[in-house]
């Protein structure tokens, strides 16, 4: 994906209350980013939040993708549940073409699409999953991008489905030296400092590469940063990360047309 | 919809089983209709279950329609939930997409939208309800095409969203002078020898018009005929309507292409 | 019920998270109320917010029901929902049943029944439904007593059953002069101000009445004083109410054995 | 479990419908076996399933158990889901006590507690899981009986929570040498001839031992006997193989009063 120098996008995980529940903060997070992952159904998300996420998204002018997940309300999508990869082909497939359908009532569209919680973790590492999430993709519409985990299974499912596909980091994990996050129950594994994750942020776009835990640099593009928006906390080192990417000169766009 | 002379529509239910659970004789009923209603997931359904039918219908080459309804698995789409207007507009959305997005995974297309059981009921009479019917449809993919219960709001509805509307007759339920169907407990409302059926069928195709249990005439259109397929005594009456209306002469052939 | 002069109950719902979704200040409302209404997993809960909730009630002495509701988690049993009255029974004893599992798996033991949203509404006024509650309740236990609207017909379906039955009124709404609760949405309906409230629920256990906006005395036995957690303000209410009524010598007990 | 000598019980899976769907043969089967699994809303059955196949049950003289599972009604608790320990051990309260709750309602009493699908399968090997639900069957009535697969951590995990246990085994499963039940995939490893199922099945009764493939003998007490009603086929198999043990002079009758 061709980038103009200094612009970076921010994305955020959005929609993600159900029935009668909130998670989050909405509209503040759709004040920061220029991407909101819009939950589909199957870990949160139902056709009403769905709709009113996509008309708040197009009117701050924010471009919204397909936050695809396993089908897992109770755990969040968070648990690795059995499913084969021609499962999840089709559970993708119909999320997405879910989110398509309330975008376009909104009168939005879906631009991209990415994976949540436990999907997102095997199709990080497993050629498989990772193939079954670029595969439906390309299936339902080739224009997509996909926002795949820098330096992972996904990017290179993403170029074998010929997709085009953007690069993510995150503002708040702290990477190993085979470039995957670390786990989360680690010591230092998320960055609660939003100075430090500035700084490393920044570190990350002015080399092109991943910066892990023991300093190694690995390459990668840098098309968009992932932030939380989750609790009072995560909204404010979301906002001071824009801010201090606008004060270094960074445009803030999406990696697509909203 | 201009058709040309003589030829007409078979639809059916398909796709209405979800998990482990089966309805109905789906293969048989393939060999039969030129057009097939597929549970979208909310009153049945489910990605797999989508996917295979759509990936059958193609091969058999039956047009596809989405079969909307409300979100009610228990109670298999029947019961009249107390959505808003705007939250069924919402729901359809959703599903029409997801049906779309499982469509294109199968290498099919979904060509019309029909609403089930108790949407369906409502949106017969209810203004509000057939709007937010029409609305999604039309918001969602404009050139999908309304398959709407003759006679009823949801044509009305499809034509003020300026959608193609297919014209729709039952073939074994007793109409009411009013254009209604009578209501299924009440004795005669459903036709069980096929011969019947498919002699006011031929009446009603051959004059234009929904014939009445007084005899009464009701001018309509009629582009398709809706057939059932969840016993093996439905199953052979749909076959049966099939043969008699061939050998009247009548193509059988989906409203919209396949 | 024969009470101790001078004792009441304060009730509130708990437990009304589902999977990663929390509602309400659950560990504060414990310090304040004598009954917990814990959701059942039909239109809030699952086992583990259920298990949890019991066991912490039960650490505060706190006494619980099974909060009993229509299978409605996406609209939060807020929604009347076209059950039958056997559907009704069946669901409430379904509810009661699994609320005893997992109290006794916590140590802890249901004491009581009461109705949520929809469900109560209609058993306030529907004979049938209101027979359909306590027959179920009485089926699964008649040891259990009845946590009745004050002057529904859910005292009398109570007493039909020959349940104990405990009446119930609300801190912060106002009633209409047939002894209903004024709808929400009508001015005046909710009382906001904690004075107010404590004021009129002064009033009506001093009179051994209901106290209707118009003024006019509905005599009725007070058990229980129903108050709300989902916001800091509720619970700030609750806080008050509680400081309030033991200011006024009432003993804060409930109206079973914890 | 003390039996008179020369009685066995037969046991298999009812309710496992859902909504407008149905499996298998019910009525047939409660005709035939002595002890009915019934689904709890987990893997297949729901309020109204349950109650009229308890009440069925009580007419027949079957006695019940709750067939606990995964929540999982798409994958029919065929899945194993990665819950914790803690999770399956509040899973499994929930249902037996909605159980108990219905079963009250219908005039009958759960008297045994049955793990299915991919629960069952991973409590035949792992402490941990087993123990949970004989944990969880203790804590919510410690006078119910754990229907045990013989020889399996089911059967220690039942002793430690000084629970009644019943060894069941399979009449249509071959078994191998470690006293595992041939993985399904595997040739032979189901048995579709009933004359062969008897004979198996009266060899491991006569030497109160399963019959691995190889021939070996691994003693275990048997109290109960597992046949399948989910096809006509298996109906008659289930005949059969009563017929078969009657004529063989054994009594069929439940490990505990229905």
């Amino acid at each position: 994906m061709t980038k103009a120098a200094k612009s970076v996008d921010l994305n955020a995980d959005l929609g993600e209350g159900y029935g009668p529940w909130r998670m989050g903060d909405d509209d503040a997070m759709l004040g920061i980013v220029t991407s909101a992952n819009v939950a589909c159904g199957f870990h949160a998300g139902d056709p009403d939040i769905m709709a009113r996420t996509f008309a708040r998204a197009r009117e701050k002018g924010v471009a919204v993708g397909a936050h695809v997940a396993f089908p897992d309300l109770i755990g969040f999508g968070r648990r690795p549940l059995p499913l084969t990869a021609i499962e999840i082909e089709r559970a993708v497939a119909y999320q997405i073409g879910a989110a398509q359908g309330l975008a376009a009532l909104a009168g939005h569209r879906v631009a991209y699409v990415k994976a949540h919680g436990a999907l997102a973790n095997l199709a990080e590492k497993d050629v498989e999953v990772a193939d079954a999430l670029a595969r439906a993709t390309r299936a339902v519409d080739a224009s997509l991008t996909l926002l795949a985990i820098a330096r992972s299974e996904q990017v290179r499912a993403g170029e074998r489905a010929e997709l085009k596909v953007a690069h993510e980091i995150f503002a708040d994990r702290a990477y190993v030296d085979d470039g995957r996050l670390q786990p989360r129950g680690q010591p230092g594994a998320v960055l609660v400092d939003a100075d430090a994750a500035l700084a490393r942020v920044r570190a990350m776009l002015a080399e092109g590469a991943l910066v892990t835990i023991s300093g190694k640099r690995l390459p990668t593009p840098i098309d968009s940063i992932c932030v939380h928006g989750d609790s009072a906390h995560a909204v404010e080192m979301a906002r001071r990360l824009r801010a201090g990417l606008e004060a270094e000169g960074f445009a803030l766009r999406a990696f697509v047309e909203a």
